[in-house]
């Protein structure tokens, strides 16, 4: 096992009813700046249920934040925070909200001219953050429980991630209630974008971790389980509540203490929706197995033991037992609906390779557990999904 | 699933060499109390490692705490507190140590009479704690990432948990290094304990929490496989890693959230501890076995389960596979070195039966996931250990 520290300090609320909470963990003198999306919240009960928890607080609203969450769009909240004197943020909807209200919590205390570039290209440290919580109402990212993000900047086509200590939510309430009104794409997203999360925490090279690896492979068993009793059932509370933490738990880093992580689909996945806007999800059912295969080599001995512990695969050879169990992730994504070719999405397989390969050698960047996946490996990738 | 809370603030700080950090975890300007237990730091490097990384410190020492801390030397530790001025506690020990300093904090800023009255017995709310770190030397009781700890008070002969949320640790450093030099005893206790300690939390009714019970049957077949290996080898780093890790995860809630949990083989086990000072180890690995006997009915499905997903039984009938799964977890006890009779440690069971059923009678108590575990079902288990 590696090395790791750790130290999450976010106060987890979970369960039915547990919006009502929200004026227990707020200070009443607060004032508050409720950052949403485009207005599902209005049509689920969920912002009626937060105003109402919020009642007698002062507290203003910024709409509109976008899938794939924009700069462009988190700088103008950032200038509503400093007219109105905003020292809290509270996010209430899925993954990208909550993304870019941890952006926008940096960007409001950042001096400098361009908050993206400094954040997001330079990494450089921003000391200060206005503090957030959040109503999480999507079962994907496992933003509610980590310390990063992905935003987008509409002007350059770019899609990058980010990491801050300091954008920890103080509290996230995750009521499973809420996602019965989903609609089913979101749900096959959720659970694709949480299944391909365990895969890049555990799908690497072994250095003895069999705990972690043990309860990555409980998160894809019970993704697998689940996921047709939530699509024949939405309103399965039990089944909702189990995707919801196993969505949560598929990031917050218990997987991956002391273990290696890889992140490469994720990484070629961002560029796929960057240049062709297609939901995040769907970028990674189809990167996943065609990176799988590419990298089967290194990757063979934790996608065997996958395929017999997950898929119940018998074959014996390790390298052959790694090509029935890309087969089966690739089945259980079709299986809940989920498409996994460019074609199905009407892309251009070989103009996509290309267009992520130069920009892959334009930026000089190499992903994966040990870098192997090269603009040239990326090429390779995508020329086969 | 049931509702649930939490929040961890505890940074863990886990690996080799990871000692030497505690002087970036520890402020400049604050006057240590470092809390240890019976000199077993000064043996195997741990108190020299202590010392060199808070060169520079203002730090008192209070040795001494005892396997099974006690009120009467806590109390001890309170004294020098005031007398010192000390507001920084730093536990160097096993969980034993770990516990007292838990209790030490909050005893620390209780004002009235009886402190042992106040925090266990009446569970009294005590509002503030010095703030505390530790250096986990020993895998076992997970204190090192939970609110909670153990305290015994010789006055008379008792020994019961606490729990607050001004104790969690701010800090726990792990290093799996220090636990190379553990006595055979120790180790085989600690892993008993942990498995234990997952029991408590997995084998209760099902409230439909796949997620968590997979997670808890890893930790089992985790301990079983590295088991052997530690004891075989006792400076097996990543099989010390793995059996430390477990240790933390047995007992850091991540396994309970929104489960059902039990601990009336820990109620039990402390009386044996209280009347007849056996080890925490020893007193669990001998009332589980019969415990789980004694609840078989209400617990058949979950040990079934366990019986076919970590010891390979393939009995289709739940309430046979329950026994067969009882049996594997006792050779496994056995298999490690631990006897699981009060005859192996010279204690008439009979009179154990009727001491500890006339105690939990007079204190008019019951425990177990339902209160199923009474002082007549208290008095069956233990004439059957």
């Amino acid at each position: 096992m590696n090395n790791f520290e750790y130290c999450c300090p976010t106060h987890v609320i979970f369960g039915k009813g547990t919006i009502a909470k929200l004026n227990k963990l707020i200070d009443r003198n607060k004032k508050i700046l409720m950052i949403y999306g485009g207005g599902s919240i209005k049509k689920n009960g969920v912002y009626e249920q937060v105003k109402k928890a919020l009642e007698g607080y002062n507290l203003v609203e910024f709409g509109g934040i976008e899938p794939n969450p924009k700069y462009e769009t988190c700088m103008k909240a950032v200038e509503l925070i400093k007219q109105e004197g905003v020292d809290f943020l509270l996010a209430v909807g899925g993954g990208s909200t909550l993304d870019a209200t941890k952006f926008i919590s940096l960007a409001a205390k950042y001096n400098g001219d361009d908050a993206y570039d400094a954040i997001m290209i330079r990494e450089e440290q921003v000391n200060d953050a206005i503090p957030l919580g959040d109503v999480i109402t999507l079962p994907a990212t496992g933003s509610e429980m980590n310390n990063g993000g992905v935003i987008s900047r509409l002007a350059t086509d770019e899609k990058l991630p980010f990491h801050s200590d300091l954008v920890y939510p103080k509290f996230s309430i995750i009521d499973p209630e809420v996602t019965f009104s989903l609609p089913v794409r979101q749900t096959v997203n959720g659970i694709v974008d949480t299944f391909v999360h365990v895969m890049e925490q555990y799908c690497t090279y072994d250095v003895n971790t069999p705990l972690q690896d043990g309860w990555a492979l409980t998160i894809l068993k019970t993704l697998i389980e689940e996921a047709p009793k939530v699509l024949a059932n939405p309103s399965d509370y039990d089944a909702r509540a189990n995707i919801f933490w196993c969505a949560t738990c598929g990031l917050n880093y218990w997987i991956a203490l002391g273990a290696v992580q890889d992140w490469s689909t994720h990484m070629i996945g961002h560029e796929l929706t960057a240049f062709y806007g297609i939901d995040h999800g769907q970028s990674l059912a189809i990167v996943l197995p065609r990176l799988l295969k590419n990298q089967k080599v290194s990757k063979s001995r934790k996608l065997a033991k996958l395929g017999r512990e997950v898929f119940g695969i018998t074959e014996p050879v390790d390298l052959k037992a790694a090509d029935l169990a890309i087969e089966k992730i690739e089945e259980f994504f079709n299986s809940i609906g989920m498409k996994t070719k460019l074609a199905d999405y009407e892309i251009d397989s070989k103009e996509a390779a290309e267009k992520i390969r130069d920009r892959f050698t334009k930026r000089n960047v190499a992903f994966g557990e040990k870098g192997a996946v090269n603009a040239a490996a990326a090429y390779e990738i995508l020329s086969e999904c």
